[in-house]
């Protein structure tokens, strides 16, 4: 079952100038900021209602997220999609025909499982779903 | 005041195909599909928490958005931002040097008042500002 957008994650070149939009024109909170070195990225947590706007910066140019803001430039880069029940969502899915980049989820320190599915599956979005820990 | 993201918007080829992605599949409600022939789309409204997806196709390839599908492809195409108080809003950010496509918010059929921020200023984010009508 499909709950809520999680996050929308959007690519730049340099967090620090992102945030003078972001948090200090617009006027969101920073919730925080962290290293993900297993993604080659720093990202910025910025809640939003029930949801948050990620920006990610890459630290690496040669990563994922590197090439594709060399090639793209910066703007949306996905869109997280928070479900319960996440392995009966990707059977679904992969029912009608979608193809996942992750057909099995993988697994966050915290506990979160995520799979991207392929954006040639979702009309050019590449769609990644949530599953959150439970919690205590 | 910032108080959730509203929608993100979705630009396709083929509302009817995307449809088979984002309702049939994944498995999102469709609450309604209208046309706004202001701006030359046909609308699929996917309610989503507190938000929506909306699908996007185009009627008109001569159309904003009609190009932009020809030039960019199927993908995101904005996030809209949903606030209270849309004039000091937009004050605010171009007190901070922001660049808006709308500097005065125009005004919808129902009452919304909405304004593009220049995706220049939000680095490559086309980001729309709403205000929703009070309620009865």
């Amino acid at each position: 079952m499909i709950t809520r957008i999680n996050h929308i994650a959007i690519v730049v070149e340099d967090l620090d100038a992102a945030l003078g939009f972001w948090r200090d024109a617009l006027g969101l909170p920073l919730d925080k900021t962290e290293e993900n070195p297993g993604e080659n990225v720093t990202i910025a947590f910025l809640p939003i209602g029930e949801a948050e706007i990620e920006l990610l910066e890459p630290t690496d140019p040669a990563s994922g997220i590197g090439k594709y803001l060399a090639k793209k430039g910066a703007g949306m880069h996905h869109v997280c999609v928070e479900v319960t029940g996440i392995d009966a969502v990707i059977e679904r899915l992969v029912a009608h025909g979608v193809e996942m980049i992750n057909e099995t989820p993988r697994v966050r320190d915290e506990g979160t499982r995520y799979a991207f599915v392929h954006p040639k599956s979702a009309f050019g979005v590449l769609v990644e779903l949530y599953e959150l820990p439970e919690g205590p």
